[in-house]
């Protein structure tokens, strides 16, 4: 029998779960409200549009609106905003938002994929009214903020926060002429992803590039001129002046239909959901920016809003509506960003992070070539691992590098989802070839480094 | 009380022995003999020494034979033959090539780690006295082969073996100027290490990269002129005219002095070796391309003639001489090499092999783009992963493309280690940028692969 399924949100999470849906069930109808004219969307490529190094706003869409309606036959309906949701009479009300036209339609599965928001407005509600502000989050933001830095052609940029974004749009207006100043509350550049040690080689990297960076800074105001134009940011270190600004101080999930609906918000603040990604109200999932998960290596609950989050638990809310169980353990919190050609790269549990929640922490950290040195274009790699002293058990891993930074990351995030140890690191055959990698590869010497601490074998019972 | 180690060879394994033992031992007597002027040296920089990437052949030793005697206090005698040993007596007798001058020495213990040695004598022993012949299996041998193609200038130069090396020397002589021929006697290149379908791919890159490769042309001799000099192969697919010949058509290990201490020889012709990599006899230990270990997949006897086997063989040594027990689980032949910028990565069992090993065999292969097409400069990624559709236990993968090709499969090697399936694809967190891979990871794409065949959650009990 025919579902009908509504997933409110065209992101990539909802389309994900909208495209698994139709192909386990070409016959049910599947809706989708989206109340831009974006969906499957790139978030974490705005940067890059900021840049110019993506030409067009549309190319951050992996697919256009009209693919999901002619070839995955999916009933999307952008510029459509949902108002409220009757969990008695499973209704959704709607309006099309460039005809004013509301409507209802009723469902048998209901898709919470409505994102999350930027704090920024919370936190200094004066810049919604102050020119040359901008936020982050949104694909038309990216639009307005490299339209405005290209009319303004130089000047002045502060960016509010340094965060991944943070980090990549501070890039793309230094690229673009701008002196960019990054202002960040926390002592140190990506608080919540890097140990204060590596963040010290970022912000050397962003410095040496031109990058002003200001720690331990807290914003407590945008000034404009009488025309309503940004003149600067007031800090508690002092007056920053800036043509633009570009404010990045995290995001909160949209959680208002969510809650309409009844379904139970976690204490991460975000909605809460199970390993087959539905909510506390059955028939009611909940996926990626907006939904809470599971951390795998803590196994806490965690809000992670990242694209592959986001991607891996729509294919598992399509499969379960869809008719085939199918379950999401959860993230490691594995990301990774790029700033002035350095690969940023992190995964599971940092040091401090693991110290704060009890832990016995072990840590090794590490400097190799990228190669031999006999093959030239050596890079210096950073590479530290974080385990548990007390059972061997790997925590997490950072590292600074080249593109082997990144793919080094998520090797140890193999053996993470394995509940592998410090002495897997030795075992694990990692190749080898002088173009690649040197022959001593960093994770293979991560776990000798681990071994001469806890032994070179695991303790026998 | 000190003791006496004996290791004969100063390769990578006996290397590694050597400074394990003395990192845990200082007061241990360490002594190494090795024939050759090179001591810890890279055979896989040799085919980059030939193309002049690696300037100097000196440049091909992690470290000089200086530094192991005067930072190490290893007793380092290059230019020494170890003639016999005397089990009973535990003795080795050894003469300095450079004098003639013979002597004796007692041991504690011993480390076999006297490498392999090129099959191409066996084959073909007419290419002794001819002129324009080359293996690539010592550092000599890459100098000898550079000044000879670096004197005729340009010419014909035809490879013997489509292995790792065959294929890297190849991509040398065409840098040097010549017209290549890659003659190989199995219907596809690197028939060890890849399947046909991936193989395939690399002929195309081989041939539009100007290399002839002609397959499952089975070389009958070598043709010399009335001076000696190489004028062509013979094979039975034809006559290939030659200027100069690099011949790689295998190793094999060199275990005279294995068995002269009668330490057993395994069924794979190599030097049998536990976990501890100790032989048959008791304080006799065999590490790198004359030993065998364990398959990390298959726990079957491997023979695998790779420098990071060699390493980590030397370290577990040098540890339990040194008086910690430490363990090598073994190898899951994890390789790669990079030719013409393709890179080509593998670990584990191919499709193929695993068939004849009896396996119920489940392969998924798929093309990527290396990252999103808006970021630019996007490469085509090919993966293919393997595995036991019994259990959906992981065999193997197989990889081509950029850097992450390489990454991807070491990825996998390390669910291997931790006897992952296929179900772990799809829940490891593998991050993303896009400067660095597609949201959907290859590596994800491909677990979606194996549960539409196999079922999206393991198969409960």
């Amino acid at each position: 029998m025919s579902k009908t399924v509504v997933i409110i949100g065209g992101g990539p999470g909802g389309m994900a779960t909208a495209s698994r849906v139709k192909r386990l069930r070409p016959d049910y109808n599947v809706i989708v409200f989206e109340k831009t004219r974006w969906v499957s969307f790139a978030l974490c490529g705005t940067p890059y549009y900021v840049a110019g190094i993506a030409k067009k706003l549309e190319h951050l869409m992996h697919y256009k609106p009209e693919y999901f309606i002619k070839n995955r036959g999916i009933d999307l309906r952008i510029k459509h905003k949902v108002e409220s949701i009757d969990p008695d009479t499973r209704t959704v009300e709607y309006v099309n938002l460039d005809t004013g036209e509301k409507g209802k339609v009723e469902y048998d599965y209901l898709v919470i994929a409505t994102g999350a928001r930027p704090r920024a407005y919370d936190f200094f509600p004066e810049i919604k009214d102050i020119e040359g502000v901008f936020t982050l989050s949104h694909l038309d933001d990216a639009g307005k903020l490299r339209n405005y830095v290209e009319k303004l052609g130089s000047g002045k940029a502060v960016v509010v926060g340094a965060g991944y974004i943070g980090l990549e749009v501070a890039e793309a207006l230094a690229e673009k002429g701008f002196k960019v100043i990054v202002s960040e509350m926390f002592n140190q550049v990506l608080p919540k992803a890097l140990d204060p040690d590596l963040a010290k080689t970022v912000q050397e990297h962003l410095r040496s590039h031109g990058i002003e960076v200001l720690l331990g800074a807290k914003t407590t105001g945008f000034k404009a001129d009488e025309n309503g134009r940004l003149v600067g940011i007031e800090t508690d270190k002092g007056f920053l002046e800036a043509d633009v600004a570009v404010v990045g101080v995290g995001i909160k999930p949209n959680t208002e239909l969510a809650q309409m609906v009844g379904a139970k918000i976690g204490q991460t603040r975000a909605v809460w959901t199970d390993e087959h990604t539905e909510t506390s109200v059955k028939g009611v999932y909940a996926v990626g920016d907006v939904a809470e998960t599971t951390h795998l290596v803590t196994k806490e609950r965690i809000w992670a809003a990242f694209a592959t989050n986001a991607n891996k638990m729509g294919y598992v809310a399509g499969t379960n509506i869809g008719g085939r169980e199918a379950i999401y353990k959860g993230t490691a919190l594995t990301a990774a960003t790029q700033v002035f050609g350095l690969v940023v790269a992190r995964t599971g549990l940092g040091e401090e992070e693991a110290k704060k929640k009890g832990y016995n922490v072990i840590a090794v950290s590490l400097r190799s070539n990228s190669r031999p040195a006999y093959m030239g274009d050596v890079e210096v790699i950073r590479f530290k691992v974080i385990a548990d002293a007390d059972t061997g058990k790997l925590l997490g891993a950072q590292a600074l590098g080249d593109q082997s930074a990144f793919w080094r990351v998520n090797v140890i995030s193999a053996l993470l989802e394995r509940e592998g140890t410090v002495w897997d690191l030795f075992q694990t055959d990692i190749g080898y070839h002088p173009y690649l990698n040197p022959v001593w590869d960093p994770i293979i010497v991560a776990g000798r480094l681990f071994q001469r601490q806890l032994g070179e074998t695991p303790r026998k019972a």
